[in-house]
């Protein structure tokens, strides 16, 4: 229809481009995609990364694309078979017992079919106009969750947001705008000869914090950072301390960045002692809780954030341990009204002056972003379809799993455990008693590099203390103890060979 | 399996959990999804939103939830249908021709597939070995796309981020670092008692700007605001005074932050003319192409955006006017080493100290997320199938529509059209002779809400010098000049029955 308005000639068309948007081909489309997934989805065998050369990958890609400019070719299934071929082969195989190494997971599987379906109803959900069910179930959700943690349930306040760096900024913003209210309008420059704001975090906090103080306008030089006990927790007899010193270098303390389970080995921070200080202290409190949080839901485990309930606000992601497409982040605030404080201004054709029964609903005044997806969707209908009990099997399954490793690796002579696993996250090292360390600096690194480079199994690597180490991160429940057996001969025929060809 | 590993009397499992997995139900409800969309992209009325009252809503979305906690409940197809009904009827209707009120479409559903597929390989795409494919062709879409702006190809870079607020952020924190590089680690107080930091922004920029200005520590009073003329776009002839005013005030404007399509009236700020200007008082020039970067790609509109190549930073939402799913931003630099100035760190389990072939192509140093999700696969996918005049044809016929409903509505003498249209948003009054408007001030705003409420059509209302105005924003291709003579009908008819009730 619309190409024959603008008069283009018909000669000239390969279809008119209408097709693309006709029901007939969303399922012919549809059926191709849903076909590969579930042949993807049944594959069990023990696999990892197989590595692209990018140089190769882009001309791979470069082939699978039309050379039609003009007009609009028909529709090519073999095309779209191409494409998801090579998107499947040349990812992470998340699914795998052989994916050990990073914090996202084979996502349960009606989560993408949720996504789907938010991507074609297509209702961005910072406003309840455009994203109703989205805002309602938001709203469900942060009541169901909250019972996890245990706040008022009429003042406290939870969003959604694009990702934990995005919601530990947003908590900062709150923070740094509650203890400085004219920095919004006035800007940093406004407190002129009186002191520096500062913020007080983990030596072992994840590198979003340190971006976000850099970007409001702190200054990286302005993190006071918070000594380590050997758990590789905030160490909380150096705390005091730690902020009294800050103190008289002409730093105000604002806000201080505990984590619920670290990403280099998953320590949870002693909450509730930390809250003891804040409170004391007048110091907002914010608990990155991006990969730990979902232990909440785990009746075994909530203990290990026991405390939260003190916390100002808390980053939480779904897309980690809820299992989710990435991403889905949840940021809780202990005082609603707070929770308004991150940003401020207005935009008639977006924020309503007066708010009425559909506008209370929004939370583009809280979260960052205008055009939300609907992040919750995917949350929600799971929680919905299976309750908590879903999630919080998986979760004790694969923190067991850690303790399981923890066990079996602290019994090789060969191998130096780093920290008793809290969570599903164990570090480790492989020293053979053959190893001169001065004479191979990277070994660990090279062992995970080389380990990659096969296929087989996919881990990573950590600096602890400053030193190369191995890391697993169990997301997998496909995984169980022979795998980690496995992975411990890859490992050991890996560092032989690389000693062997030193 | 797993639950069996924990023990769990098999006696109070409704199921284990590892069903969720399973390929086959993957299937079953795939099915399901697809012949729900399938149906709902076959409808062909016209319908626009029906609202619902959000506490009715929340109780209906609860009764859909189990009240299982303990064990997981066997999936149930008829909630899960359900659930995606009242998704469904509940939203905006975005693929009908009575929608016409946002910059959000009724997306290319192979983009939904895809996004069901970027859910489930789940490789977040920061990092090249998490997300090859996506990484390589960002690449690619970079080339693709920089044909159209024609930057060096050696010395541009495009990264993708969440929505074109972190954009316009990520650009904006490049500018700042770009000329004040001592904030980044010492915070903006390290200016005492020289200058206050500024940037320039037109009265009609979107509150993405002022938020971000508000966020980087500078506040929201050091945003020069630079006057527009009747065309909406920023007055050349009014920038050197206003710029050399701050000046005078102690400001130091580092940024001047252009619009290509502002979200009121979709107008194009004459950016060869600001280049000029930027360029000659060493001004980074932002341009926030949000909604009408997606004119570069048709030949006959991308004159529009003459001058883009002078720009330093650009942001370019593929979710707007490419019709795909939110969100797709695209951020582009003049020069790629300026990309990498907006966030400064390290973090040793993320980012290699020595860069390899691999993480030449990562991107988090360049994109503020960590977890990100491949959202560049939804537009390449639909570019490789089918080359740009899929996007072209449909971009072009809006914008001609727009020009269409501009002349029929200037041809009323009882419409007031509020300016020429560039793109493809529209803004008038409707002003009866019978209305005395200081009898009814809120006119444009209760006939607005009416339409609405009548469900047939959806449009928008903006202030326009402060006062309320109807707003049409076409992204549907199915809407045509009959759909348009409708609206009219719709609007008169419903002005005159509120005029009737006063």
């Amino acid at each position: 229809m619309y190409l024959s308005d603008l008069g283009i000639n018909a000669e000239h068309r390969g279809n008119t481009g209408e097709d693309v948007f006709d029901p007939d081909l969303f399922r012919k489309s549809a059926e191709i995609v849903i076909s590969k997934l579930e042949k993807y989805l049944a594959e069990s065998s023990i696999r990892g990364l197989e590595q692209s050369n990018p140089y190769v990958l882009l001309e791979a890609a470069k082939d699978l694309m039309t050379e039609e400019y003009q007009s609009i070719p028909a529709f090519n299934p073999e095309k779209l078979e191409a494409i998801i071929d090579l998107y499947i082969k040349t990812g992470i195989q998340v699914y795998s017992p052989g994916y050990m190494g990073r914090q996202f997971s084979g996502v349960i599987p009606l989560a993408g079919l949720i996504d789907l379906l938010s991507s074609i109803v297509n209702q961005p959900s910072s406003f309840y106009e455009a994203g109703p069910l989205p805002n309602v179930v938001e709203r469900i959700m942060a009541s169901e969750l909250n019972q996890f943690i245990g706040w008022d349930p009429e003042s406290f306040a939870m969003v959604t947001t694009s990702g934990a760096t995005l919601g530990n900024l947003t908590a900062l913003l709150a923070a740094r705008n509650h203890t400085f209210p004219h920095i919004w309008s006035e800007g940093i420059s406004a407190l002129e000869g009186q002191y520096r704001p500062a913020i007080a975090v983990s030596e072992d906090a994840h590198y979003s914090i340190n971006r976000a103080v850099g970007i409001i306008g702190i200054g990286e030089n302005q993190i006071v950072r918070l000594p380590i006990n050997q758990e590789r927790q905030i160490c909380i007899e150096k705390v005091r301390p730690t902020l009294e010193a800050a103190e008289k270098r002409g730093l105000k303390v604002f806000c201080l960045v505990a984590s619920a389970g670290t990403t280099s080995v998953g320590a949870f921070d002693q909450l509730d002692q930390l809250a003891e200080i804040t409170q004391e202290k007048n110091i907002w409190l914010h608990v990155d809780g991006a990969h730990g949080g979902s232990l909440l839901v785990a009746d075994k485990l909530r203990h290990k954030l026991k405390g939260i309930d003190q916390a100002d606000s808390f980053v939480w992601d779904a897309h980690k341990m809820m299992f989710l497409p990435g991403v889905c982040t949840l940021l809780f605030y202990k005082n609603k009204e707070k929770s308004y404080g991150a940003f401020h201004q207005q935009a008639s054709y977006v924020f309503e002056k007066v708010p009425n029964i559909y506008t209370q609903f929004d939370s583009a005044e809280q979260n960052f972003e205008c055009t939300k997806r609907p992040l919750i969707m995917n949350l929600w209908v799971l929680w919905a379809l299976y309750g908590k009990a879903l999630f919080a099997n998986k979760i004790e399954y694969l923190c067991d799993l850690t303790q399981q490793a923890y066990q079996i690796l602290t019994a090789k002579p060969d191998f130096q455990v780093l920290h008793k696993p809290e969570a599903n996250i164990l570090c480790f090292r492989y020293l053979p008693s053959n190893l001169v360390e001065k004479d191979f600096p990277d070994f660990q690194v090279a062992i995970r590099n080389r380990i990659t480079e096969k296929g087989k199994f996919f881990i990573s690597k950590v600096d602890i203390n400053s030193t190369g180490s191995l890391r697993v991160v169990f997301m997998n429940h496909e995984i169980n103890s022979d795998h980690i057996q496995m992975l411990i001969s890859e490992i050991t025929k890996t560092g032989q060979e690389l000693l062997n060809q030193l």
